[in-house]
């Protein structure tokens, strides 16, 4: 099939008339707030994602859907491309702006429109914070479960586009698992509803296919989330190892055991000193590698799982189990791991957050991987993620201002995904591909594979104006990109041989 | 867009040079079974919705997938419509053959080819009978939660091609939520692999696209389902009313209290009364309706959870509330639910099975519709359904014999679906569109959204030769249905008015 998009952007584009753009908007809505001077778009030149960033042509911040509406009809109509954005705080750059479109910002849409205790759900706007709909639920004993680390900043429209996940993801599942509804716009203008009040909906799953599609299908205007009743008890143990590999291996023993944890985390020793040395959540500094085990539901269950888990903790080999003794202590045991991220980027210049996911048998063999190719880089990698569900997120340490490091550090996260990829796993798990893991789907999918992927993209957006050059590379790029690989005098998975 | 295809099939779809098709799958696979004597090809002229029958041109039995691909690809290049096929259980008519096409039955793939206890999956072939994965899980304490009533018989893959529900769908989710990984061939008998073994995939959600799809859009060749840990206890409660209306409000108030009962489903009068007499069940034969609800988990959660839904049940108006003292009188009064479908079957020579899902508050009022709607045609209606997620399924009871019968029942049915979707509902639960309900479609979706039902449908099979006439209308078709309610001097949702 023909690929009717490209994403080498900024070179194939065409270039946009600006004046007559915006004659055009101040035409159709005198009343719309429009950013056009350089120093007014600067904020906006990346999102959480900063080492990628352009200028946008134009910041767009409508407050009304009839101003989206018309927003996306004179886009189109001017074919002049568009990436939608909430609150900018993506990992992988998927509201990277465009030299030559338009950034639409969807944050001043915050509003919750319904809270229903019956139906168990809330109906809110895409600009309302992810933490925003946990508190408005709370009086009715509520909360909306995939919890981001960015929850307190991250909007809605923004965690449906990426289909975020969060801690407690191993339990209660990703964004796709908790949404009833969304209204979009297409690229047309458009409005379609996807998913239904119900369980399930006839026809295709556009709902599903429109959660993580970054994008590029469409633009959500209404988000209808599913809300869970909080669990009565929430209990945390923390394990020491001597071993990342055994650390590893009891993730999947608890697993195995039928014992399904509210989130279980893993830490390796780098990251448990930068934590610690941040945060003094009382983590045992020595250990090769600490697990958090959080087990809630109601008492005499979570009492249950807690024995069980220890038990298996220690017959995997843990030098230490600790019991959160209190609520502060619990909060204190995952504060570190939420300040994680900050915590190790203080101890170096520059950092770079992979996420990549693999099976939890592939945990011990990996780590041990990822120690090898951070030798053989020269550049210290802190193991900070949601162990459970196999979802890693290493962070490669460099220093920006050394000429070189930049690029190998991009290399050996290059490298780390395709070892992903190499044993069974992905690319990313929940920060998405974004622009900046475009060349790793080429690892990830075949040629068919993304096809299929290039002819949905063509049924929503045959033009390709929505958030272009992002998520889904062409076939010509994976040709190159395959191309770069063979040069460099290596098979595409030196890795696979291993395992 | 263009349409490019037609349900409209047997008027439209050319005709097949039987002769040309048959010489050449006899030239490529001379060992492949196939059916082409009208008594042998018989038998599969329907599936579970007899109410429709066809018998196919060829019917083919492939045992390797090179077969499959190969059969997809000469059926591709002489334009041969397929319609893919498991157990034939489904009651839609999703697999009712075409005169002018072949049946590509699958069940000769019946082999389990993995049960991972840590990775907690099962990989097995289309053919591979639901239960059979719960039973080879078994030993390891574990087993598949989607329990389709036919799940003694239906394949795994027919239940990826209508992302079947079940019983316990309330808590475990549909087909969907239980799956990682399926490939499929698509039109041109390419193979793609949808999902992946982690949480998450990068890439459109292809995975939940083709759940659902109902054969539309490929053909599963494997499948690899999630295994849960099987529930330490589970307890029945029994709850009796004097009206259908209360046993309505006390669904939404078990919900609304936070509670997830691994099963809650509702009997009215005639649907107790059938079921009493064929089972024994042990069901209050006055009561107006049962609530059935199943609490299942860990044993003091369990008997927290009892304690709390009786008290719910006898503020909510239940006249009485029997807890399953012991596993046999669980099992009996599940007997009576599991077994009400061929029960009220002996009250009426046929019956026809409807399939609507509603939001849980509007239960008391679709309830009393109902009756209404029942009494207005003449035809009894028994009501037996999952009530915890809204799914209704009305038993409408009539004689084919009887002159003009058979499209009462068929009116009453279409008004019933209507009614499921003006308050906010759907024309389908977990039965599928097929060939029954592509006319509601035109109720349930716009213009728009049915247009980008065709743009997918198209980007997967441009000819339109997988399942052509099932699951999506043309607009052309919607048109024609719109018109004849018109015509018949009624607004399409004359209920709306009452909601």
């Amino acid at each position: 099939m023909n690929i009717l998009y490209d994403e080498n952007v900024d070179g194939v584009l065409p270039r946009v008339d600006k004046q007559q753009l915006l004659s055009a908007l101040e035409a159709d809505m005198p009343d719309l707030t429009v950013l056009s001077r350089h120093e007014d778009l600067r904020p906006y030149e990346c999102d959480g994602l900063s080492a990628y960033r352009t200028v946008p042509l134009l910041v767009l911040l409508p407050e009304r859907i009839e101003q989206v509406e018309s927003i996306l009809r004179i886009c189109h109509r001017l074919q002049v491309p568009v990436v939608a954005r909430g609150s900018g705080t993506g990992l992988s750059g998927g509201a990277l702006p465009l030299e030559q479109g338009v950034l639409l910002v969807m944050s001043r849409f915050n509003r919750i429109l319904e809270i229903n205790a019956q139906g168990r759900y809330a109906r809110v706007e895409p600009g309302v914070r992810n933490l925003a709909i946990s508190q408005a639920a709370a009086p009715l004993n509520l909360y909306y479960a995939p919890d981001p680390s960015s929850q307190i900043a991250c909007s809605i429209g923004g965690n449906v586009a990426e289909n975020a996940g969060g801690v407690h993801c191993l339990k209660y599942g990703l964004t796709v698992h908790n949404l009833l509804q969304v209204e979009i716009l297409t690229v047309e203008g458009e409005r379609l509803t996807l998913g239904a009040e119900s369980l399930d909906c006839p026809g295709f799953d556009l709902l599903a296919l429109f959660t993580g599609s970054e994008g590029m299908l469409g633009v959500v205007t209404q988000v209808t989330v599913k809300l869970l009743p909080k669990p009565q008890v929430a209990k945390v143990l923390l394990a020491a190892f001597d071993s990342v590999e055994k650390a590893g291996t009891a993730v999947g023993s608890i697993i195995a055991a039928g014992i399904i944890p509210g989130g279980l985390e893993m830490m390796d020793n780098l990251a448990i000193r930068a934590a610690e040395d941040f945060i003094h959540a009382g983590y045992p500094v020595d250990a090769a590698a600490i697990l958090l085990c959080e087990l809630d539901g109601v008492e005499s269950d979570v009492h249950d799982d807690c024995t069980r888990v220890r038990q298996i903790l220690i017959e995997a080999g843990a030098t230490e189990v600790l019991l959160a003794q209190d609520e502060a202590q619990r909060v204190r045991f995952w504060a570190g791991r939420k300040n994680a991220f900050p915590a190790v980027g203080r101890l170096s210049p520059d950092y770079y957050c992979m996420d990549g996911t693999i099976p939890r048998r592939a945990l011990p063999g990996v780590l041990k991987r990822i120690a090898e190719l951070s030798s053989e880089y020269g550049l210290r990698v802190a193991n900070v993620f949601h162990a459970g569900d196999g979802n890693m997120h290493p962070l490669i340490l460099f220093d920006a201002n050394t000429p070189g490091e930049l690029e190998r550090a991009e290399q050996l996260g290059g490298r780390i995904l395709e070892l992903c990829v190499a044993v069974g796993g992905s690319i990313t798990g929940e920060h998405g591909v974004g622009r900046e893991k475009i060349n790793q789907m080429c690892a990830q999918f075949n040629a068919d594979e993304l096809t299929a992927f290039h002819a949905i993209k063509a049924a929503f957006d045959p033009s390709g104006l929505l958030n272009p050059g992002k998520n889904i590379p062409t076939l010509h790029r994976c040709a190159e990109f395959g191309a770069m690989h063979v040069h460099n005098g290596q098979l595409p998975f030196p890795e696979l041989e291993r395992f």
